[in-house]
């Protein structure tokens, strides 16, 4: 099977997350990327693509010339990934998709409602694919997570505790990766609701299939002169009944990349963590906790369905990552060729997108009301 | 030295905590029980006595004879342990208090806070010891953790995580520990709020040294037709700025007894799990974490004072309970005898109950008012 | 039910496992402490004893005049513990076993084994009590280890690894414990093989029960000037054909106090720590792995036994240590007084002390005759 | 920079470490598979072709023709890759390093020692990059390690523990993995000592950077009618006097891929587990143990250097791998085009392969002769 071309929107020297989109894209084996508007600095953009193997006349000065130029080559992108700052997503996203190219966004969705709305509509009116990349939700066992409160075996849920704690913000920090998202102009009014609390977020409603209906939030901003929240406190009420708390923050000495979901119902347990995401603990009420592990004993077919290698042998972040690129692939190739869809093909979308923005603004708007309850509505 | 003589209100056959308490006085030689009224049922009373030595003449039918009958024994017991359900604190607290004998008492403090007050005032009356049961505080490397606090290592504290959870409570259950802790008028209108939330609220209280303002809270019984809480969700604000989240839940399957503890400082942060009580993780930022362990490397004094055994050689939850009881006989002989009293010493007192109950009350006030703040002003 | 009475050879201040049978002694209610001969210094052994609240006519000069004395008395002794150094183990033993009291004895048995003949020759001539505290076969979950491979749950047993690593004496070293324990003439010949190989060898010989019947043997030691060994690799051979590993040493850098045992059967596997003895992993082959825990879900009635209190609410190496003395008072109670002997009970006897005292010496010739394989034969 | 051109012999369809070494090769973006001798069936060989994207006219039947096909190429592979069972190892290294295509092979090195010399003697006449993926020796922690060791920031080595267990083989197993490496005709005579047993090996030898000089060894073939062994306990002395122990089994139930290695030096030790790679332990003699993390504080340049993305991020078993297909891409564009090579690059060679090779031997010799102490001599 041919593979799939690729561009790329952002993403040039010293960028942390572009990076990781290329590395996700060559795992499987089902991307090349032929194409790219790697910074807005002519300079380095081109030196980036020199770098990565992009032909010099597919490296572009910007994406509005990119989207044209490649919807018109016979041998265009089927798809670019946008890997810009927040408030560097809607435009490009727009310009791609109506050019008829499907989309591989980072998230947040954007920077703002009106961003996310425009972002939204073109992807209504293109009818082209739009993967959001809350990568979290490909690691295996988040995946088996979900069939397994799915099947019911977790019984009705009760209680979800998600958390997503990191400490590289813990004091004032001027660097590539900090600084946009320090900077309400770039990363929108949101700083780390938007930028780690929306995966925790993401994470609860994909793995809990439940939704969030209102919230009451606490957000603070710790480090002196900070525009943007790097603590975030939330209580949350889901239809049906189940309550949960999230917690978020970019202060929390001794935290790395702490992304853990725990979820209680009737009848079970679960908990998993992010820094080692090849095992997850399942209690059934009134026996042993289990250690499952990712491909292990008990492992479901959902999870088998996005292990690439045996249990004990540890995939990680990269591996989830790129799962999002073979459903990418899968989704695409079905759009644009007809092939057949395999069973289990699952990737964020526009929908997680806007939830995570209404997310986001109702916890602004929430902890701006003394953490007064606030709808998040749909 | 000789030991001290202690009495005991409750803890009959087929209770839990009394077996506890009378352990924990054992443990360090500081103690022996001499007389009790064990339980409400005058032969199970008698048949507990004698299970446990207790001579005949000093196994009373009520606590009120045996607070009568102790105070006028030239070997009179120095101290009553009251290991009953909380709606049975307040009474043979203040007899006990009003004979001018020293007070144990298992937490939270009462069922009411008109009881609690009643024992507040016979404390002060009496002028006699008031020792609160939060064993929780006397694990070493909880010690040690309120004294790196104290001395600045975590900095100036941000965000304070407490979580008590455990899942006995599942399902309904009819057993002696159940019945009356999901009994409003024996446990109080707090369930799983005041049986373990304000163990959870003691223990981030006394390792901060931060005095929590207010409170937002959300509680919740799960469970069919149960009369009290037994899921906690807590949003905490704390004089000086920091904040924190507090979560309790008797519903959580797959959890024991799992009280943990992080704190979060300008310079540090702190780990801290009961059910492995013996390490603690400790970071300073841009440092590798380390794992302190109770007595080993990086031990503070604090922490050493109430170690018996040398790392590694595990202590556990009866050797945090019976620092307690040392910790009372250290206050005891102090005030009785004029013994010196160790630096160091430290045990939970009335004022610490009654910030139990205030938090208590102030839980269900909020939760009543959808989560409104509410002052938990003393 | 009367306390039975203890008295104690060795143990006086500055000592750290006389403390420790002290405290054991205490936690279940069963002992007091009422005569010694607590140090070979005359004015050491009186404060002891005043300090532990012995009277001080049943202080005594020597352990041999304590003998004669306590035997002599209506109130004399039940059973005297021996927390001498190892080469003053053989003495008092038998002088105790002669003058018909029950001896709980500290392991290894003797420094040489002439003197452990002469202790077991005692033992059967006077049909005494001889119980050694190999504490760590008492942990509830090692009980539990051992009930699961005697009932065949980990089909017929394949490997045993065991280890017991500690760091304490990684550079030489000058105190009360290092001292006696590096100096052959008080250790007897074994160093770190003596101290805490023989615990690793009872616990994996206890909970598989299988007999070793050879080992072969590679013990050195590292520093500088050591007359003991301080590092001990091993490998075993059992009847059947099971074949272990075992390591023991006292110089590896980041361990405290980690004894750990793995048994690997045809149909299931087992792993502990003493670190955290509260859990224990469980995995049936095939299945997904289960958390033990001491008390919780999947004990069976063995572990039950020697629990105190609720799982989740962690026992330590005082309580496993006291279910040794409480076993023995089981065991004195049926041999004095007729009292029936609860299903169950278990304490290390004088065959697992002379089983040691031929581990150490099998350790020794083998390790000299440069590892070859070595008879442990009874 | 341009991709280098890739050839793979073996690894068609149903082949496990095929696929590993794809992706590896894929990761870092050096390596474009362009050739193939995928299986020595022909259907088979040309529908893995297809599969992957090789051309019909690069798939070839066997790897004698394709080696002199490629070479014969203008554009022909840079390098093979050689992942068929191990007696499958030796011919087609020949035949390539002979036509000048450097060589990437999966371990053990060979099926026999006569097999091992042939490679070895073409790496030399040859003068071609051979490297052999004992892919555990590239996980950045184990880099970091290696380079701490080498600063001597463990002082001077000790103790040396490592462990390979697993249970896959706990029972007969006949699938296309277990039917080889059970055959002693392609194993070779070492089952688990070969498979498993040479990973832990090399790992140590590289860490410490120490020479073992001999060994005694245990080997047995649990399984009835198992013909190789598939448990292995070696006890290893190495040059400078530092002792170690190796255990590896595939019947140790209850474990996946548990590669873990310790290292006890005069002034600290560490202790890494493969399962969680991203993290590591580390103790100053006499400080609190502290938790190294890939990319973290207290990572040195060493290990920085393979790592791809930032801490709490985990990478994990492809990823190291990968880190091995990159160095092989350093050390040809070296050799092949004078590209300057990057300080710090470092793959296994034909060196390591001949000592694996040696380690087999010895072990099975020592094992033969009940033990008896083996020469490792190079």
């Amino acid at each position: 099977m041919e593979r799939l071309r690729l561009g790329m929107v952002g993403g040039g020297q010293g960028a942390f997350i572009g990076g990781v989109h290329r590395i996700a894209a060559r795992i499987d084996g089902q991307w090349d990327l032929v194409a790219g508007a790697l910074s807005s600095d002519a300079g380095r953009a081109a030196a980036s693509a020199a770098e990565l193997g992009i032909a010099a006349d597919r490296s572009y000065a910007d994406f509005q010339q990119m989207a044209e130029a490649e919807a018109a080559r016979a041998d265009g992108i089927h798809a670019v990934a946008i890997v810009t700052p927040n408030h560097m997503h809607a435009a490009p996203a727009v310009a791609f998709l109506r050019a008829g190219i499907h989309v591989i966004c980072d998230k947040p969705l954007a920077a703002t409602s009106e961003q996310a709305s425009e972002i939204a509509q073109a992807v209504r009116e293109s009818g082209k694919q739009f993967i959001l990349t809350h990568n979290y939700t490909a690691y295996p066992l988040i995946r088996q997570a979900q069939a397994m409160v799915a099947a019911g075996e977790l019984g009705e849920i009760r209680v979800v505790q998600v958390e997503y704690a990191q400490d590289w913000l813990t004091e004032e920090a001027h660097n590539k990766q900090a600084d946009w998202r320090t900077d309400p102009a770039r990363s929108g009014a949101g700083g780390c609701v938007g930028d780690i609390g929306t995966h925790a977020f993401n994470l609860a409603s994909f793995v809990t299939g439940l939704e969030a209906t209102s919230l009451a939030a606490d957000l603070e901003a710790f480090v002196p002169g900070r525009k943007v929240d790097d603590n975030v406190h939330v209580m949350l009420r889901f239809k049906g009944g189940a309550k949960g708390m999230l917690w978020a923050s970019q202060v929390a000495v001794g935290n790395e990349n702490a992304l853990r979901l725990r979820v209680h119902g009737t009848r079970g347990g679960l908990d998993w963590s992010q820094e080692n995401p090849n095992q997850m603990s399942f209690t059934r009420f009134g026996k042993p906790k289990q250690i499952l592990t990712r491909g292990g004993a008990g492992a479901n077919d959902t999870g088998l369905r996005t292990t690439r290698i045996p249990p004990g042998h540890p995939e990680g972040y990269l591996e989830g990552f790129a799962t999002l690129y073979s459903e990418a692939a899968h989704l695409i190739r079905h759009a644009d060729f007809g092939t057949p869809l395999p069973e289990g093909v699952h990737a964020p979308t526009i929908e997680d997108g806007l939830d995570g923005m209404r997310f986001i603004a109702a916890c602004i708007a929430s902890s701006k009301a003394d953490a007064a309850w606030t709808s998040l509505a749909r």
